[in-house]
């Protein structure tokens, strides 16, 4: 009936997603490891010192051979006599033997000939140099020995890996400073459309605000990129052309959004067509909302056409761009998986099949169980994206989700 | 049979969490909205328009009256006559009756008269002037009505509230630009410890590089915090009385780590009191790890000493610390419920009775349930908490978890 309706050559989110390898990993560089957490880590990490590198008090107390305590108990404590204190940070300079016990406090080396530790709260002194316990230890209590924590030769990190705070710490405590990490990729953020007026401006009788380039800027910097918003381009060739020239000039990613009218929508293939080394990898994708999604591989560069709606270029940045971003910045496959909450659903959810439809949804917790209530609305309300938080993705197979059914809540 | 026993008055989280009252929020600033991703919003925002301010096409198409096409199938077409195109962000200058359309675009305001859209696909041109429509529509069809999004008057955003990318889009669409936030808590972090040494060094045979100025720099980055470092501070009262005064000039919160020693213990404790309108508010918390927590107003400021065993500063910074920065940040109580990951314990885990045990887990994810595997080791070991995506609370009363229990898991 339409020509329209062979419009699209939809490709499913996994085909989109696979397009990834088409598109190299970004350059590395080296940066203070102050600075390193949420970044991305470019090479294997291996130990080069064992950690820790010395047997370690971990309790205030005292160093002693373990054997000197069997049998040692409230009412028949063992006697031993203090050889003397060990200072923190410094290697002690006496051993002890059986019978004998060293002053030591958390982090403390234990000294030559100690094995145990036996925490303070089990001693009591009888003179200045020496002291009754009452509990008996076994050998290795209350320390750590050298090289428990990693040894020295551990990959104690692999390449790819999205530091979190802990990761960084690790780092310190092998003095891996500066850290060589992925450059963060810079994603370009456009938004078209001649209805878009900018937020500084008071939109006319038939205008609305630019909300995608904040919207999608907030998304990038979540995935670890630098968003640089290029403003609002007109409806015409020209204007989008310039704009796009110049922002695959300076920007790894592209994304384009709105150019959602007809007219435009052919604008924006025109414009990719007609830059050089541009070629258009897909051009629908079968997810809704997100339908008219394109990407091209320009200039080496990943240029990708998100629909104007505003709830639609959220969830394709969600679901399908993100995963690019972070592939590009160098993280790895495992550390790509993000953890879902489980949730059921409060009520029945129709679905047509042929495509992954995104249902956005509010978690709400009852007697310790996660429920998830569908947000109803259509793709051109931010407000179902402002009351959910999460988004629930029904399979291409399925008419629809019922009422008490398990999901996985992607957090948005 | 020791005075150890009684040197801690252990609180509990809950009672701890409860002392946030008496600090108070700290100001506010105006901020550019470009940057008010994860920033919390300072006063409620009231929307001064409807969004949209018009009734506006979601599809590429005709602005039709409805009624005009009842009745209308693919065998038995309406006919409408094309009474012009309605420009993008223009007002239409011309309205249509029954048997009319208009051109429109995905954004588009309908012109005075139409009630519904007819998606391009349902609709077949006869000639320059008219159209078929195949299709019967109800009013309402895919538009979006004047305010259908928000109504002037509504609250928008509350107070509180975190921004996620979606939310500081909402503020663009009303112009909240700037935008009136919290100021991020400044919280300063001082490690201590004769056996520290900066990571820059390499550590003699009895020292060991400084981890947790950097874990919990990272930690309370992710808290919204601005961490500042004051370096190493040496286990004696001169040096520490010196840090912790600059720390607290300059500071919203101060987390001093370490001073875990007997001697150096008492000097965080000694340090504090000396200090003017300082106060002593806990001193000792009913979770392992991380019992020795100290917790004093001082100058009106919030000053944190916590364990120096590397996992222990971390696990109270999550659990306790991180709601306190949260609150002193302004983000409100309801904004600060996290979402957990339920999953199944793979094994038993034993724990004791009368605090919280916080048991580093592995999620693990098979046939599309998740099983929390208990990392296990010392917590003086930071491979535990490198190995873990999150931590399970053990409650006070209880014994421990058998293997299957479903757990809430805190990612870390």
């Amino acid at each position: 009936m339409s020509a329209f309706k062979d419009f699209f050559k939809v490709k499913t989110i996994e085909e989109v997603l696979s397009l990834d390898a088409l598109f190299p990993l970004l350059e590395t560089e080296e940066i203070p490891l102050a600075e390193a957490s949420g970044r991305v880590l470019a090479s294997d990490i291996i130990s080069d010192i064992n950690l820790p590198g010395f047997d370690r008090s971990t309790m205030d107390g005292f160093a002693v051979v373990a054997s000197s305590t069997f049998g040692a108990s409230e009412s028949s404590p063992s006697f031993l006599s203090v050889k003397g204190s060990v200072a923190m940070g410094e290697k002690p300079l006496f051993a002890i033997t059986r019978g004998e016990a060293a002053r030591i406090s958390t982090g403390g080396m234990l000294p030559q000939g100690a094995d145990s530790v036996v925490m303070i709260e089990k001693t009591e002194p009888v003179d200045d140099h020496s002291i009754e316990v009452f509990s008996s230890v076994p050998p290795g209590n209350d320390i750590i020995k050298k090289g428990e924590d990693y040894r020295e030769g551990d990959i104690i990190m692999p390449t790819g890996c999205r530091l979190r705070p802990q990761d960084v710490g690790l780092l310190a405590a092998f003095g891996c400073d500066p850290v060589n990490v992925y450059k963060r990729p810079v994603v370009g953020i456009i938004s078209t459309g001649d209805e878009i007026v900018p937020v500084s401006s008071n939109p006319g009788p038939a205008e609305v605000r630019d909300i995608n380039t904040y919207s999608l800027s907030g998304f990038a910097r979540e995935a670890g990129a630098i968003p640089v918003p290029f403003g609002i381009a007109k409806d015409n060739f020209d204007d989008l052309l310039a704009v796009c020239k110049k922002a695959i000039d300076r920007c790894d990613i592209v994304i384009l959004s709105g150019g959602s009218s007809v007219g435009s929508r052919d604008f924006t293939i025109d414009v990719l067509s007609s830059l050089p080394d541009s070629d258009i990898l897909v051009h629908g994708v079968s997810i809704s909302p997100g339908k008219p999604t394109i990407l091209a591989k320009t200039c080496g560069k990943a240029f990708w056409g998100l629909p104007g709606h505003v709830v639609s270029s959220m969830i394709v940045f969600k679901v399908i761009v993100r995963p690019f971003i972070e592939h590009m910045g160098g993280v790895s496959e495992t550390n790509r998986k993000q953890l879902h909450i489980k949730a059921r659903m409060t009520r029945n959810i129709s679905s047509a099949q042929g495509r992954i439809d995104c249902v956005r949804v509010k978690v709400i917790q009852s007697d310790g169980v996660f429920f998830a209530e569908p947000v109803l609305g259509k793709s051109g309300l931010i407000n179902t994206m402002v009351k959910a938080d999460g988004i629930v993705m029904v399979d291409m197979n399925s008419e629809g989700l019922e009422k008490g059914t398990e999901v996985d809540v992607v957090q948005i």
